[in-house]
């Protein structure tokens, strides 16, 4: 199963551009979303700032409960992140509809997603620029890593449908995080 | 050489979170620096979302001048995006240290790097998020493409160095942007 991971580290994690899975949960009802407009704002605490449509069912519950979990996927689950993308969670269970297992996080009431190989328990810190830019700032109080996967291939969301996988990895010496 | 690029397709540039190259003119000086923490907020125009430590000899010139150019580097710029991000715009010329070539911009005054094969001429839109976050709200003025790269594969870092190269594209149907 996850391990903790460190959150001085989360913004390794963030900071490459992976599509994710936001669950959200609201009047005891879990739903998912797939969301590529996200940005590391500070490394530790680590805040996230995001964007999404207020058209999203998810906005209304994350607005609400300000709470979510955001979910990093692999390659392997490139359909259901389409498919997350592609329906509303109004008229769709999409846990069952996309074999999404759900599983309760420690500090939030959103599910972590099973399959994902990271999940980043998180709550709405600053709201100001909600009205004007649908722009949520999350702090991340709690990440799970698959100590598993070794070499995990995210996916980057190039417009349409279309992806980039994680190629190679290359590391160059650097003195910065 | 370059050509236009429409504004409308500029997120499928942005939201895969390349790593981008910051180039910046204040004094009369340009200066570069390398960054990842950066996201779409709107689609057209286009909004950036960017937060950069004040630390940066960058930070105070974008606030000054309030107009910068994302350039989107690939593969073969990696030395030069390590070395942007290792060094100081106080103390070096960057454009002569990591071989650069400045070209005048259409509507901003910092320069497009031409080795790069997309630049975004931006300017501060809102920096009501500056004092306590260090964020930037950009909007892309003009987009250009290098149309003779078909497969450019950006990098995405994930801390320390390390970052993933674009590998495989897949293509998924998809009724989303």
């Amino acid at each position: 199963m996850k391990r903790n991971f460190p959150l001085s580290k989360v913004y390794g994690l963030l900071e490459p551009g992976p599509v994710v899975l936001i669950t959200t949960e609201h009047k005891g009802r879990a739903n998912v979303m797939t969301l590529s407009w996200l940005t590391m704002m500070e490394f530790e605490p680590p805040l996230v700032g995001m964007a999404l449509s207020e058209a999203n069912f998810s906005f209304a519950a994350l607005k609400a409960s300000r709470q979510c979990v955001m979910n990093i996927p692999t390659v392997e689950l490139a359909e259901a992140v389409v498919g997350c993308g592609n329906t509303s969670g109004r008229t769709l269970d999409k846990f069952t509809a996309f074999d999404l297992t759900a599983r309760p996080a420690r500090h939030v009431t959103p599910p972590l997603i099973a399959e994902c190989y990271a999940n980043l328990e998180c709550r709405v810190t600053d709201a100001r620029l909600l009205k004007r830019y649908n722009f949520f700032i999350l702090e991340v109080l709690k990440a799970w890593i698959d100590p598993a996967r070794k070499s995990p291939r995210t996916l980057h969301h190039a417009g349409k449908g279309c992806f980039a996988i994680d190629g190679e990895m290359i590391t160059l010496p650097s003195k910065k995080k």
